[in-house]
């Protein structure tokens, strides 16, 4: 497997562009996405389980019910949830792309992102449809990871390429972050796209497979948005024997997946809102995988850990407290804890009790801006890593007046 | 029911005081608070489910367990927790204070609370036991609830009076917050004491009782302590028959203590760590209490909620998303919202949906000190009311760099 370049249209026969059309009122941040595959494709994706459901996900769900899509369409600024016709605007988008592409309505992935509760005015998306069209290109992912950032400061992709029954496949995405993160069975904005040649039905199996283990176990501030969304398009162009079952081809895809989806959770929490550092945390030793995942989970959610590690701070009681009340079967008598980074590794505490350690060697390791955060709990095979960031006074500035 | 002055030291037979004994470097913050009952009472309490636990709750489990007590004991500044000795040094504590006072080691009470992870030093304590003793006073109630703060930038003490069986009875107490509060089962330190004479039993369940409905539905960071602890010492004083069942006269106890516990409650929140704003969401309309609970506790706990709260922001989408990541069981078609303060009342959702309102007029209702965020579920009786604060720069900052 190799990582390479091109995102979103790393994979044979996607392109994309992204365009400001008018529903931020900042000409310079792009507000309206396009991902396009030349011919129809598997589709698969999960969503949120918040009970707040956005508009476009009602709508795409319905449209890849047959699993089948050929063009992904985001608009940033507005989440077009809890207003009166979001539906019915969500619709109008897929027929309006739809026409101006010559592809079936319900071929069409929609999904928005910004402020919930506010009207979303179908104009700007009308008008900047052609334009959108018009630029697709096989160098489109940048420009589409853009338009579907709200408060990310970066924009996120990344590909692989890796082979199937001897023919290259390539499986690329973009994703936006980057506050209200908590996936729930589902998650964030991610557009995963590939040529490999997938059932629709493995392709979902694949993809909510992998999310458990990836964006489930991302938290930027414990908030569930109620517009997150993961979606993979497979256009089969790469020319592999279909995949239809379980297998060595499925392994390899999943593992692919997984290189991808990965890459941008870390790419996620580290430009977590208002965040300087991304944190890791991997446990290990847990009696089984739920608990493992339990437990880094709870570690990654606390504000108090989440603070310290602002502050550069080995504050490692705080980890235990979040040990000790995230639910798990854990004896607490048993857990270690140490801090890594590049600057080393730190043994902090010892079967649950704190270990004399140096604070100038911590003050160093915790000053580099990805920080592991390793925890042994001495009690079985078990293991899982979470991915969350810092709590600092950037996200407190971003998220107390996010709509002004 | 009539609140009244004297805290802890409100109801007959009780006093207090607090010192600086030398657990904390700065002289000017005391760091250990004494309560003494004239003579035994019927004692009960209850304790963080976090499985880390401080050694002064088992110890104090211990010495309660047939339901009698004398004295509370409560350092500040180490939260004798995951270290080696804590036992050791939380059952020497309780037997130097007996010795001190002539009374059984087994009839006290002991709690700290301040970083986890460290030994405490029993010097500055056996030291300071005889100043301890020397200076309780009727009028203590203040010195003992300053000196068991630690994040807190104000004493918190409450009392009520009222009447069972014509004799007139006194409830009160002392509490301390501000940070590491997300009470499950249990809570934060809440010293309480009256001088109605009720069965231990009795004053169990009668506790038990009310923290589901007070210092439960409490949340400033998600986080729940490993010291978490409300105990309550029944001195009998007052001369009232004692309350050995249900009826009326443990109903009007309860309705005392709920008066006191949600005073503590208000106080803890109003001065959360870095709070600028106390916020009460109450529920109304929910299927049941249970459902009604999880909605205001869900909304509460919102870093995204309280981020907007703190920026007097009426972002009521970050409501509607907490709602609907809940768990709870609602019908997001139904949800009213309205935010009010003492400068009025704004409905800003109805139905799940927006509704036109005044930009500033919210602002001004939400620039008040005292929020309240009123939710309508329109699917029952069910009701309930949770406390927090806004989440502000300076919980960043209190929490970034806390243990230096």
């Amino acid at each position: 497997m190799k990582i390479i370049e091109g995102g979103v249209c790393a994979a044979k026969g996607f392109s994309a562009n992204g365009i400001h059309c008018g529903i931020r009122k900042n000409h310079s941040k792009k507000d309206l996405s396009l991902i396009y595959s030349a011919v129809p494709a598997s589709a698969a994706a999960v969503y949120t389980t918040n009970l707040v459901k956005g508009a476009p996900l009602t709508v795409t769900k319905n449209n890849i019910k047959n699993g089948i899509a050929q063009a992904v369409i985001c608009n940033s600024g507005n989440a077009n949830t809890c207003n009166a016709n979001g539906i019915e605007i969500a619709e109008k988008t897929c027929e309006l792309l739809a026409d101006a592409i010559g592809i079936d309505k319900t071929d069409v992935v929609v999904a928005s992102t910004g402020v919930i509760g506010e009207p979303l005015d179908i104009t700007p998306i009308k008008n900047g449809i052609p334009e959108l069209v018009a630029g697709l290109s096989e160098n489109g992912s940048g420009s589409a990871a853009e338009g579907i950032m709200t408060t990310d400061t970066a924009k996120k992709e990344i590909a692989v390429s890796f082979e199937i029954g001897g023919k290259t496949c390539t499986l690329g995405g973009i994703a936006k972050g980057s506050g209200m993160i908590h996936p729930n069975m589902a998650t964030m904005l991610v557009f995963l796209t590939t040529d490999a040649a997938i059932s629709a039905e493995m392709l979902q199996k694949a993809l909510s497979g992998d999310v458990a283990n990836s964006f489930n176990m991302l938290s930027i501030d414990g908030d569930t948005s109620t517009n997150d969304m993961v979606t993979i398009l497979a256009n089969g162009l790469a020319g592999n024997e279909p995949i239809t079952g379980e297998g060595e081809e499925f392994s390899t895809f999943m593992k692919a997946l997984n290189t991808v989806t990965v890459a941008l959770c870390r790419a996620i929490a580290a430009d977590g809102e208002g965040a300087t550092k991304l944190l890791e945390c991997s446990v290990k030793g847990a009696k089984d995988e739920l608990t493992a995942k339990i437990v880094a989970k709870s570690v990654i959610c606390s504000s108090l850990v989440k603070a310290a590690m602002f502050g550069s701070d080995a504050n490692w009681g705080r980890i235990l407290c979040a040990i000790g009340y995230s639910g798990a079967d854990v004896d607490v008598q048993k857990v270690d804890v140490r801090f890594k980074s590049v600057q080393g590794e730190i043994l902090v505490c010892r079967d649950g009790a704190g270990v004399p350690f140096s604070e100038e060697e911590a003050k160093a390791i915790l000053l580099e801006p990805e920080i592991e955060i390793l925890v042994g709990l001495g009690d079985g095979d078990g293991a899982a890593t979470a991915w969350g960031c810092d709590l600092t006074y950037d996200y407190v500035k971003i998220n107390g007046d996010y709509r002004t």
